[in-house]
């Protein structure tokens, strides 16, 4: 596995890219509107990229981040060729699973989601392109 | 620039080093007790990271995200072959940097911080190996 992304939680997807475009030489690679986000993705060297996550209906978890905590680092992705035998690995090792199953998440990619409270703390997602 | 590390706060370094190395197929390759804190390097495929941060003394900020917020990620690093550049951009872009020049970091790297208010919330370090 590598680090496929890491996922920010903002009020403000555009203006964002544009900071991060211009800081870390991150072009936007694509943008779409997905399960009431604005989903912006910003393309760093070699395989990585930031996820920009901006709500544009009301009730999202990523809205409910940003007035809990305010933007910010929300979970870090991991590439994997083989997303269902990453859930079982986790599964074994006793770990809470978000996603019993890989799910479509954005860009068209299969996601599932790991629980924070069985990993530290950190929210960790398992993508398979 | 590519994703060099994911930064975890944790209390449990080691729990959290056996958990992730099982979960995510990433050996622990590097760990030292540096500015207070124990710091484990797992190493992912590619040329990523996790590099998780165990308070060892008292007054270290990692100490106080903790009992803050908990555990969880707690910043994003990416490399850069020109560390210094890097920062004249962010300083050019009117971001606040924590570091106004490098610094030496854990594994003997060089580090600066940018400041997360700039930087819509998310702690981003630059890192030149």
């Amino acid at each position: 596995m590598h680090v496929d992304h890491v996922g920010v939680a903002t009020d403000d997807a555009s203006g964002l890219a544009d900071l991060y475009t211009e800081l870390f030489d991150a072009p936007l690679v694509h943008e779409e509107t997905f399960d009431g986000l604005r989903v912006v993705f910003l393309e760093l060297d070699g395989e990585g990229y930031f996820e920009l996550l901006e709500p544009v209906e009301e009730g999202t978890t990523i809205g409910r981040y940003l007035e809990n905590r305010g933007g910010g680092i929300h979970h870090v992705a991991l590439a994997t060729d083989d997303i269902a035998a990453a859930l079982e690995t986790a599964r074994e090792a006793g770990v809470d699973l978000i996603d019993e199953k890989p799910r479509p998440g954005a860009w068209g990619h299969d996601v599932a989601f790991l629980h924070p409270k069985s990993t530290g703390g950190a929210l960790v997602e398992f993508v398979e392109h």
